[in-house]
């Protein structure tokens, strides 16, 4: 049991809340119940820290008061169990692909995560300016899909420019001019989603094939992006 | 310009933030320029109260200070400008309708009433256990679609059996054992959604005529739940 947040380990794995030391370490903390036992089943957990007085349904676990726990975690309600894990080394790009330009809010990430694997996506690369995927509120929102994808961090040029030799069709976003989303007959695409509130960057819109056009009332001027992603990739899946 | 928290008005509206306050008045508060702009178009708003040295584009305001608009919001940033709003008259049930039960997201709910408006529901109905729609987050989320919308604060059983006498198929929403959302042909349909935790409580789904299911990757066992409306109503809007 650890009772005191100058513990050495606490306060080396306390850092990897900055985004900073998850860069470094290659280490990440998550904090529920589920993504412990996903993470469990991917052979990717370090360390294990549980509250005193839960039950240990885990294997292997240090024991901590609330006061440590607190020094593990941003979330406002304390978690009863957080885990520190390995990062998954990233892949080859195969498959289709999502790219996210500027994504700042980390519910959204999270969502769309999720929906890239309900969707088979099978790669998802992150623009120099996106949120870390690695932040707890992201993972909270994958609810442990995460686990599930091929996650690569690469500058959005460099990645279009590679893709489109290896033959893929990139399918931008924008609120007007495009393709409607059922006549999208790509077989080997990557779509490209920008920030919640301005879209993509001008220079990447640019580089596209084609746009994706969703069918809306007039009244309303555009999705929340984490939704417009996802009926693009169901939609593009049923096509 | 007011420059003092014990200003009677700012008093009196500051109570807006709590629910309890908003259900009583039938006033509630905005805070950002686009909502401002909106509401301004629907001649709903009551007070327009401007952080001091900031341009006025709105017409009639007061100027506050920072301290001054601090307790006029619940948000982190700092808003410029906030506004008090009349809510619209709850109208009668008309067209295709979404009734959320249990809803607990502030940006799910946002999320999901600028989908209804996007793909053509006329009517949301919220079930006495979901968040209030006239919270800033929600509002924020909504993008200002909220006025383009009739919402209508009801008890679910109810308006469930008041909507199959009026000829609506209900359509409930589980994960499993459900008919492929491409396949349902509802012309005149309440969709029923849950919380993001448990989804719809039992009782109510066991009321619903039909189950819509999104065909998706078994990796992945649901999607958000502003997702998954999303994309029902989408889906639904085309067949």
């Amino acid at each position: 049991m650890i009772n005191s947040i100058n513990n050495e380990k606490i306060k080396k794995y306390s850092k990897l809340l900055q985004k900073k030391y998850r860069d470094e370490s290659g280490l990440y903390i998550i904090s529920t119940d589920h993504l412990v036992r996903e993470a469990q089943k991917k052979n990717i957990v370090v360390d294990i820290f549980l509250l005193e007085d839960k039950k240990n349904v885990y294997g292997n676990v240090t024991y901590v008061t609330e006061t440590v726990m607190r020094k593990l975690t941003n979330l406002k309600t304390l978690p009863t169990v957080v885990a520190i894990v390995k990062k998954e080394v990233e892949r080859e790009i195969l498959g289709n692909v999502v790219m996210l330009d500027g994504l700042q809010d980390p519910g959204n990430v999270g969502t769309i995560i999720r929906s890239c694997v309900a969707f088979n996506i099978d790669t998802i690369i992150l623009g120099d300016n996106t949120v870390d995927v690695y932040n707890e509120k992201v993972l909270r929102a994958s609810e442990g899909m995460i686990y599930n994808i091929n996650i690569i961090k690469k500058n959005l040029i460099d990645s279009i420019m590679d893709l489109k030799v290896k033959g893929y069709d990139i399918i931008g976003t924008r609120v007007d001019n495009g393709t409607d989303i059922k006549e999208i007959t790509s077989k080997k695409y990557a779509l490209l989603v920008g920030n919640e509130g301005c879209g993509v960057n001008n220079q990447l819109l640019n580089l596209c094939d084609l746009y994706a056009y969703i069918k809306m009332n007039s009244m309303c001027e555009s999705l929340n992006v984490g939704v417009a992603t996802s009926i693009i990739i169901y939609q593009l899946s049923e096509n």
